[in-house]
């Protein structure tokens, strides 16, 4: 049996569910393994936690636990893209260990630095946990379609939009009743923006394309957009053309160019992603000459989250090797970018018109202007004097989608802002 | 730059797509990998192929090739649980050489004897082509899930099956010519005994049910039955109930027993199983305390299945080691067996009835006789003093609902033997 010593940092409800699962675990003793927690630390050491850690070394200082020569794998449970989980993993890295975090944050900001950092020292820095959850995308990428040209990562990959959108189409409720009521259900954070702006999916999407691409690819080349400003009509619209409207995070590369989007999209309800609601993620990877995979499972929670945490100690203690991103972090490739106005999709545009003559052929004549050909149109019976108009485009780029709605945006007849989404179809 | 110097024996489709990506790929280049082919072997040597092979060192005698020192990995795509596919691999495991194999058969009639051998060598045995193509589900098992414990295992395994039964519902045929319409582009074999009577799925089922509980488990284990006596009537029963007929592949643990079956099963056509279509697979995995996952994608194709043993390439050629089912061979446990009987679920009944008086009460009789409780029953409008009756039963034990199915048939007022099928719920 051979035993191996880690430290974990952060015990919320992730750490918790990792002592639980380290505790118990037969299938690792199976395997002639047993690992032994010789250090734990957190913001505050007595605090209810469904586990008992008294008996494990406490640490005030993530940093000091980091420099402890007691450990062989350092975990980063904290979260946050700098502060305390940085430092920490840096000096778990710089003092030989090998890491293993949950933190998308983190991997998405400073991934390339820290893999670099790894290995120099010889040692691994795992992120499983970090995108889906429990669902082995981050693995499937490295290591699955090592052998293929990837042209394409998508996801669904943020929880709370998901149920967010759901639950408007579901009880046909406002947007901001639905966030108030998440919040209190513990589904939303009291600060909900990283998840309902994107960032978190973005955080994601970031890794998996750097994962899929051999590339160093930043959130500052990810095009961001939430989901705020959807609203019921919108919904509502949506399900009449038999599609959903969720938070899809896309990466694809085009002529040696990478794009990288987070946005809301219409999506066929009869597509796996619709399929994703709650906490269940999907994520698809196209790639040459493979075809299309795609996999889902549960993007978060303390068993999942855990269950990965677990699977990256399990792959290092059974002296799984190899350079964080399958290339080594100095070999990810600094690629163009393929801006995010070249993103070539259908487009849903929705409108709010004042219902005066002449309204819609200024409508149909504000398109043509900017070049973007109308595959549908429909106009909902109104109500005092107001009409929606729902719009489905050809396939054009995102500019010309965009710049037709700016100038339909001008056009006194419009009322407040239109809708331009993505329609995603398989 | 690392040179790995490969040999392959067997060059039918997967062979030649090997050959191609392996001479075209810029992802391994960048991992500092460069695949050189030292050798090649097949049935016959001049034959229209896809790829030039004359500037490769070729060999008639696969076990000749696999002990030629010139090697570092032998990649086996013979195919066939014994004869030259066994030998050649032993032979390499023998002269110490890693293997890569696409061969469900070898693996699921030998795989745990093929693993000790390559444990007892020091050198990797790997198989992720040859359950569900490109779809990395042999990974995910081993490596994703380490931590988890697996409770159950499910596919759909069989792209002939899918074509067959999907065809049938699409087109209103029958079994035999689809069959025969299949068999003529080449959809399914000659001898497609091995696809539609439930073998092949049973070999892939094995193979993940082995990784799943890291048990002993084989082909005399499995209940196997196929798709021959699956008729339109039955194809279109289950559509009215909302469901589409699959050939599924199902592993699981119950109070650590293993059950494996692979039969045909009505599926709801919402549910991603329902979606695989083709030569789609989709494998779901259940674990505590993870919660469910499913992999979906090209479960055959010279693209996916060269991309599979590529990327176990790629797995060797990056020093990934590790023992072939996660634990050691020695150490995979010999599990009782939950016998196929006690599988319990809903299921599906359909008869032919002679269309008489009381003939209908009789089969309510005999199922009560056989405590087998029914959910609802339907019968259409018949023809010609025959009718159809569709039950849906309440979950029981596959032993019930085969031993009503069997009283039933004894009637004199039975036409034919009636079709039993369980009906998988999410």
């Amino acid at each position: 049996m051979k035993t191996i010593k880690v430290s974990i940092a952060g015990l919320g409800v992730v750490g918790s569910g990792l002592l639980s699962l380290l505790d118990q675990n037969q299938r690792f003793t199976r395997q002639g393994i047993t690992f032994e927690v010789v250090g734990v630390s957190a913001r505050t050491r007595h605090r209810e936690r469904p586990v008992d850690i008294s008996t494990y070394s406490w640490f005030d200082d993530p940093v000091e636990m980091a420099n402890d020569p007691a450990a062989d794998i350092f975990v980063e449970l904290i979260g946050g893209a700098d502060g305390p989980a940085k430092s920490a993993v840096i000096a778990a890295l710089e003092a030989g260990k090998h890491v293993v975090t949950a933190n998308k944050a983190l991997i998405a900001e400073h991934g390339a630095q820290l893999a670099a950092l790894a290995e120099q020292k010889g040692v691994s820095l795992k992120f499983e946990a970090a995108v889906a959850g429990g669902t082995p995308v981050v693995s499937g990428l490295r290591d699955g379609v090592a052998a293929c040209h990837v042209t394409a990562v998508s996801g669904i990959l943020n929880g709370t939009c998901n149920y967010i959108l759901s639950t408007m189409a579901e009880k046909g409720a406002d947007f901001d009743d639905v966030l108030l009521e998440a919040q209190k259900a513990g589904f939303a954070e009291a600060d909900p923006s990283f998840d309902i702006d994107g960032v978190d999916a973005a955080h994601k999407l970031v890794i998996l394309a750097s994962l899929a691409f051999d590339a160093a690819v930043s959130m500052q080349n990810t095009s961001i957009g939430g989901i705020r400003h959807i609203t019921l009509e919108d919904v509502r619209a949506a399900r009449r053309l038999g599609m959903s409207i969720k938070l899809l995070g896309e990466a694809k590369m085009q002529e040696e160019r990478v794009g990288l989007r987070v946005t809301p999209a219409l999506i066929p309800q009869a597509d796996p992603f619709a399929k994703a609601s709650g906490s269940q993620n999907v994520v698809t990877v196209d790639a040459n000459p493979l075809g299309r995979l795609a996999f889902q499972g549960p993007g978060a929670g303390a068993g999942a989250t855990a269950a990965a945490v677990a699977a990256d100690l399990g792959l290092i203690a059974r002296n799984i090797k190899g350079p964080t991103y399958g290339v080594a972090a100095e070999d990810l490739r600094d690629l163009p970018i393929l801006p995010v106005e070249d993103f070539e999709n259908s487009y849903f545009i929705r409108l709010n018109l004042q219902d005066e003559p002449g309204a819609l052929a200024a409508v149909a004549e504000a398109l043509a202007a900017a070049r973007v050909s109308i595959e549908s149109l429909y106009q909902p019976p109104g109500d005092e004097g107001q009409a929606s108009v729902e719009i489905v485009t050809h396939i054009c780029k995102a500019a010309a989608a965009q710049n037709a709605a700016g100038a339909l945006e001008k056009q006194p007849f419009v009322l407040g802002r239109p809708t331009v989404l993505p329609i995603i179809l398989p």
